[in-house]
């Protein structure tokens, strides 16, 4: 293996690690789970687990973490270098709605349940959150400065995506009859042309309509 | 008092009730919370308060079963009577988003969080909620076989709405810049313009294109 592929590999593991402790966390309760449950889900060791997490009391932040880095990542990072505010705005839903579908939910939904945090560890998170709210909501400024967005509230717009896209955590299954890219292409239509004037629309929405 | 009168009133109350215990669960967690800190927060024994809740095992469902009813009863049933449907889907976004802003989310949010309840009880929150997915679906079927829906999937457009809806009750504050009223019409605003085929909208969405 080379450098690159282990890395890839450490990172799907890692990917695992979470989303399994994530899933056990929401449907035992975050009290009732224990790290050996978690190891022993994932068919490894605590001290491998270990690898991964800094134990039950960080172990939320430590999910969070990834959640939000993984956002940053595949999403923010990219969406950055797109200079229409279009095509980063479908970028960003689509990706978006493809993280919160490919993870089974579970990491997005522990990620609005800051509770059980410290202090300090909320005010990572919020952060975090924060700054991905502001770049999308900018993305739109940009959109309206442009004459390309109807007259919309941009703080009620930006809200409204992300609930569309994070609500996907709470009914979207895998084995159901549509796939992560027939959802994600349905959620880009439907806020691009609840947002956009129809003038302005690129053809891949126009012929949508 | 006449006898409408005293039940609004009690009504008011058990809205009171319910809300505050909500948010209590939410800020402490449901194992945190006793039946004593809820009767604290309202200011009344808790013999006062065991008028209103059957004791903690069934506070949840309670709670669930009150915002559900409250939706059922404002939502719904109002909207049975509107033959249109676009005029019907208006309605039922706009004041289903007023619940959620009104009741300041906290019941919203713990009606979605079903894990602790008994299977009995998971059954019958299930089914209500199944309930009004269907009618909201159904009346998206009306306006698609009308030939004034887009192209869009139904599932995904009916999740869509209710993400958008349902996500009010993490971010909206009502002592923020926005009104309940803004909130809403913003909401019925994008999702109109985001489902429907611009030439069959009413005059309403027209001006705000």
């Amino acid at each position: 293996m080379t450098l690159s592929q282990r890395s890839a590999v450490q990172s799907e593991r890692a990917a695992e690690v979470y989303r399994t402790a994530a899933e056990i966390i929401l449907e035992k309760g975050y009290n009732a789970t224990s790290v050996s449950d978690i190891a022993q889900a994932l068919g490894i060791t605590k001290a491998g687990l270990y690898h991964y997490i800094h134990g039950k009391t960080q172990l939320l932040f430590d999910i969070m973490q990834y959640g939000l880095n993984e956002l940053d990542r595949e999403v923010a990072q990219p969406a950055m270098k797109i200079a229409d505010p279009e095509a980063r705005l479908r970028f960003m839903i689509e990706m978006h709605a493809r993280i919160v579908t490919r993870g089974h939910g579970a990491v997005t939904i522990l990620v609005d349940e800051a509770r059980a945090l410290t202090p300090a560890q909320n005010r990572k998170v919020t952060r975090k959150k924060r700054e991905y709210f502001d770049f999308l909501r900018d993305t739109l400024k940009e959109l309206k400065d442009a004459g390309k967005l109807r007259n919309v509230n941009l703080t009620v717009a930006t809200f409204s995506l992300l609930g569309m896209i994070n609500w996907l955590s709470r009914w979207y299954r895998a084995e159901g009859s549509l796939n992560e890219k027939n959802v994600g292409e349905a959620i880009v239509d439907i806020a691009l042309n609840g947002l956009t004037r129809p003038a302005s629309r690129g053809s891949r929405s126009l012929r949508a309509i």
